[in-house]
């Protein structure tokens, strides 16, 4: 399946109404409810593709779930209040499910989430895959602080928070801490476009820029590698859960100047321009966009 | 894996905050969201589980997976609007995908809900199951029509839309109609109990009656079979998609005559009691509560 072509073909046969504020192609989707804005968006994890299920700790998989759809609801300047969670399994092993609860419950706890709802149910028999889970979040996000993919100008710096690359080798797609503080204190005083790198560095940045509609220069040798990861796999790996996000050059400087967060680093690694659509580094080299890590319409 | 047992480890495990006026437990999530109160729920479908993948229509699976959480939307007296879809699937075959969006897409535009969000996944390679869907649905309902399973009384009637047994062969588990309007009628001004019936009827009715804490003693006689069902398939095949509810008697001779649903049967199906947690036929039969189909945690 190609999923990016298949995208292509679906998103625009699915009508919005206008209650939709944000709908397919941004972190989460955007629904005006009432007198406020909810964010919801979904995530899959599945066994031996996201984690090896030989050696990942249930507890380890389950907070992944959660903390991965916390990044999306970081990426739009929220604040998440719950979750629906489904198990499709094959397992017959209740400890595992018991444990896998437990890890997704202990990180819910920590960011006042409560899970409210979900479904189990079991696979075909002789089903040679383990399990598939998918979390449902629901949060919050005012219309000040609200951020979509699509509000760069040219001359915007592309900021990020932390490192890059060798995400499962370094263990960081379990270890991750969802960036929601960095998020509360940089949405709407500081930017109004942001991203979370699920899907490579190179990916997530070039989806800012083609939703902006602007050019993006990367200065390859300013991006914060991880232990053990080179530039290639800081751009292309994925799964670091970092926000990106576009902010001017004089506010950059009074962000780098409050910033309270000790052990977030802050990198200024690239610039958006008018270059329409092109990613390129300080040398001119113009990037091409690879869509192998793409599977998601929100 | 004992989905019953399970749940009964898991449940009591998840915190939900003051928000959440319903938490796991009914057909939907309620949370109080501003002014409002939101229902959340998700479902899955798992191709030769829940339908057949040789011989289903992608269209009718697609449009099955929707109306299974609005027949959840239905039982709570909510309206539908938005939903988000996710597809793990070792195919690799876009005609069924795009065929599957269709018959989602179909479904959604009769009932006024935008597919707002979702995922795409790939099972690892060589899995051997076909794809496992789910679908988050999100709707609103009002303080004075939320329906819940715990408010019957000794005395009210057990009344049934439609009729039960054989939905797989019927092909009823595809082609039916989820009660959204026959809900809106009855949510508030009849009853503000109510389920819908896709695990069994007897499972489904004693879940009400356990909620309540009511005992429940069922007309058997007067249960409406589908054709080619006979009692036993009526009270445990499950997948019917109707609504079951409480309401007084002298309520019932009201409705009976306003009902404005002219293909939409209403049956007296039972009688709540104060037998706490027993079901019953009027010949004193006690029956046993098969868990088997039981998988859901709202």
């Amino acid at each position: 399946m190609n999923e990016s072509q298949l995208l292509k073909h679906i998103l625009p046969t699915l009508k919005q109404s206008q209650d939709i504020i944000v709908g397919p192609g941004d972190d989460c989707a955007v629904i005006k409810f009432g007198n406020e804005l909810l964010l919801a968006a979904v995530d899959q994890l599945i066994s031996d593709v996201h984690y090896l299920s030989s050696n990942t700790y249930p507890t380890c998989a389950g907070a992944k779930l959660l903390k991965r759809n916390l990044s999306d609801i970081a990426a739009m300047g929220g604040t998440p209040f719950c979750a629906l969670v489904t198990i499709a399994a094959s397992r017959n092993d209740e400890k595992w499910f018991i444990d896998f609860f437990a890890g997704i419950e202990a990180e819910a706890e920590k960011n006042n989430i409560s899970i409210c709802g979900g479904d189990f149910a079991s696979l075909p028999e002789g089903a040679n895959v383990k399990e598939i889970t998918t979390l449902t979040i629901l949060g919050k996000v005012t219309r000040e602080k609200i951020c979509l993919r699509s509000n760069a100008k040219p001359g915007d710096l592309l900021i990020a928070t932390g490192s890059f690359g060798n995400s499962f080798k370094s263990n960081h797609h379990l270890d991750f801490i969802p960036r929601l503080a960095e998020s509360a204190f940089i949405a709407g005083n500081y930017t109004t476009t942001m991203i979370d790198v699920s899907d490579g560095l190179l990916l997530d940045a070039s989806r800012m820029s083609q939703a902006s509609n602007c050019g993006l220069q990367l200065f390859t040798e300013s991006i914060p590698l991880r232990d053990g990861a080179n530039l290639n796999a800081a751009l292309y790996d994925g799964e670091d859960y970092e926000l990106l996000f576009a902010v001017s050059p004089h506010k950059f400087l009074e962000l780098e100047k409050k910033w309270p967060f000790k052990n977030t680093k802050l990198s200024k690694i690239g610039v958006f321009n008018t270059n329409v659509l092109e990613v390129s580094n300080s040398n001119g080299h113009i990037y091409e966009i690879i869509n192998g890590y793409e599977h998601s319409i929100n």
